[in-house]
């Protein structure tokens, strides 16, 4: 038996990893058709930044290790371009064909540009590889840029103009829509906007990017350009082979991963999820996601018998210090999906002043029919990740307003005030049902 | 209407302050046999530390707050000696008699020192009130103790231990049980005892104190002795009235809060709650607790028709700067109350080491039976109380381990790695069931 498992970052190895704990005979092949694997690509913005100062810190395991330690043949440089099901076998740039049983598509998703006039010029960058973030880094320190525009606000773009200006650059921030951080929110966005603007970055929202033309992207000077937008998952190999995709545009898979083709399973940022909240596939590509992804499609392919129930759209940002975290349905999301939200945003300490409380935002949204929790933020200095994690377990478990209301959370000053954040929430919303 | 309440701290001010939200007429009384009220009992460690520099920051509202601002009619120094249902009518100590159309019973608990002979010295303390830790901070810059003991190892007393610790005393503790924060866990026991002992306080378990003789306690040479044991509530007053107490020997109450007779609730410190993994009454007296259970009585009370649904046990400790963290139960209390309980404890990087990531241990018990989860710890310096948080709420909800596995945590390097500690504890545990 052999499987073969396309793409060696995230997913695919999640997969491979899994795979071959669970069957130590399978024989596993690993293609990636860049040069380093299981690289931690939300990393990269800390590279730019300088906080990482190696970019060997980048990659957690070597393709020796998985060898060595694994069994398992990892190939680097290797471009699958077609994929043959009824030969069960894939071909490659090289023009070597490599036989498989079981396939794992986790090829991942890219930063397309091709939509941007002047992209491909040596001061525009994207931050989607390991290359990308030492080219831009490399470019910083050779070329010493004093301005710096970025384009896209979402959670790449925020972090790299974030880097960007930890040196020293003056930095604009573009965002095509009226929202931040990929999320219809009026409120998130505003906070983000005051965090960014803050700490000297300018922001201009509703602003669309088709051309970067020499040091200038529409009218702002500037001496280097990063392109956070036109993020798509690698969907062609699968959809010539005749693989399902989901309305999402990615690969459409069962609660196994597996793709509408027996034996194909696919993962990662290349593959949709279902929303738990919602019921219906998202398209949300992100690390841990792909990450769990990767072990179920590993583990099925494998002969296990795993699940992935879904996600609920949990996710953080830091931007200057400060931890911007969302997960669920915004109010916005939430009457297009036909609930009928209420909300309810708080401001309150997140711990005693006396052991240095600061302020945190916390922002519960509920279904006024059902009183189910749909979704919630939570920005602050303090505790964000701990308490958007609460809400995420709770929309796991659809629990209702009533129910988050009586969490017994832990309690003690050098961590938490006595009514916590999140339960003045759930008090202020219970009163708006 | 008169609503009357007993006890003027955390439980008695949530039931008035909501029963005067729900019924703008309603007469309230609060009596409160202290001098002051709304005071945080949490606190009290971290003014004797010197970290809180006014005694006056451990209280929240003053009595002339709820006077004018919420129509509440506190009084400090009134002691209630009794009760008669039948007449409705509550008799102080000075004699005036107090009628209500409803009761809330929070007189609280209180630390019982009748069985340590000598507890009545001046060099020996409690800490239960602000007036004990006034006393015990002015002992501390007058007489310049050099060596101290502490008298139990529950919450309180490991408190007590950092803060005379980080006064320059040496200190000594001593607990009567093999177990350590009141539960029985061998490895949370002893990780508290490392960091203690790392940190110059000597811990001695199985060490009953039954008399302070002068400078000694059990062998041990001391100029001050800080109590923190025979912890009971406060149910006389009840008992004498007929109101029936639970198994705990805390005063028992249904989901409204009401006790064995109608009209009278119970709320916080003097009453058990139902434990939400086992369904059977605990006493487990803190804070949060107290506050969610007076909000219900005192809603209750005014009429209202709101539900106490229980606890899971959440608590925290913070030990010079490390976190303790547990909820629901321990291997041996889950086999104690017929669990077959199987559970899993890693080690690993609360984020990542470029974001200054330390170590944390998280361990997580689940039935073998059903794989309900029944329980955990967190300990860590970083991150501790998010995560047991999100235990917690698993605990409320139910969740079996293949659902916790799979909850979608937010992701980012200053806040988390792309596998969070909670995540692997879960496989680990999916391992070994």
């Amino acid at each position: 038996m052999a499987l073969v498992v396309i793409g060696g970052v995230a997913a695919g190895l999640s997969a491979a990893a899994r795979a071959r704990r669970l069957d130590a005979g399978l024989e596993i092949v690993v293609l990636e058709k860049g040069p380093v694997i299981s690289y931690g690509a939300c990393g990269l913005p800390y590279f730019v930044e300088g906080r990482i100062r190696d970019a060997g810190q980048l990659t957690v395991y070597s393709p020796e290790y998985f060898r060595k330690e694994r069994r398992i043949d990892v190939r680097t440089g290797e471009c699958v371009v077609s994929l043959s099901h009824p030969r069960r076998e894939v071909a490659l740039a090289s023009g070597a064909r490599v036989h498989y049983d079981r396939l794992v598509l986790a090829m991942g998703a890219r930063c397309d540009t091709s939509g941007i006039a002047g992209a491909g010029q040596p001061h525009v960058f994207t931050l989607h590889t390991v290359d990308d973030a030492v080219r831009l880094r490399r470019f910083l320190g050779e070329k010493r840029p004093r301005r710096a525009v970025v384009v896209g606000g979402g959670y790449i773009g925020v972090e790299a103009a974030d880097a960007l200006r930890r040196n020293g650059l003056r930095v604009t921030l573009l965002e095509h829509s009226a929202n931040l951080l990929a999320r219809e929110d009026a409120g998130l966005t505003a906070a983000v906007r005051t965090q960014l603007e803050d700490h000297g970055v300018e922001v201009r929202c509703g602003v669309e990017v088709k051309a970067i033309e020499g040091d200038r992207v529409a009218d702002v000077a500037c001496e280097v350009v990063v392109i956070s937008a036109g993020f798509k998952p690698n969907v062609e190999l699968a959809s010539e082979a005749g693989i399902a995709l989901g309305p999402t545009g990615a690969i459409r898979t069962d609660d196994r991963m597996e793709t509408s083709l027996r034996g194909i399973y696919a993962a990662g940022d290349c593959a949709e999820a279902t929303h738990l909240v919602t019921g219906r596939p998202a398209y949300i590509p992100l690390g841990t996601t792909a990450n769990k992804m990767g072990r179920v499609a590993g583990a099925n392919a494998a002969g296990g018998r795993e699940r992935f129930p879904g996600i609920v759209g949990t996710s953080i940002v830091g931007i200057f210090g400060m931890g911007f975290a969302t997960t669920g349905l915004s109010v916005a999301q939430a009457r297009a999906e036909g609930f009928r939200p209420v909300a309810a945003r708080i401001r309150a300490k997140a711990r005693p002043v006396y052991f240095g409380g600061r302020d945190t935002t916390v922002e519960l949204v509920a279904d006024g029919a059902t009183h189910r929790l749909l979704g919630g933020s939570v920005i602050g200095e303090q505790g964000a990740a701990g308490r958007i994690d609460v809400i995420a377990a709770a929309l796991h478990a659809r629990l209702r307003v009533e129910d988050f209301e009586q969490l017994d959370l832990a309690y003690s000053p050098p961590f938490s005030p006595a009514w916590d954040p999140l339960l003045i929430a759930a008090q202020q919303l219970l009163k708006d049902l």
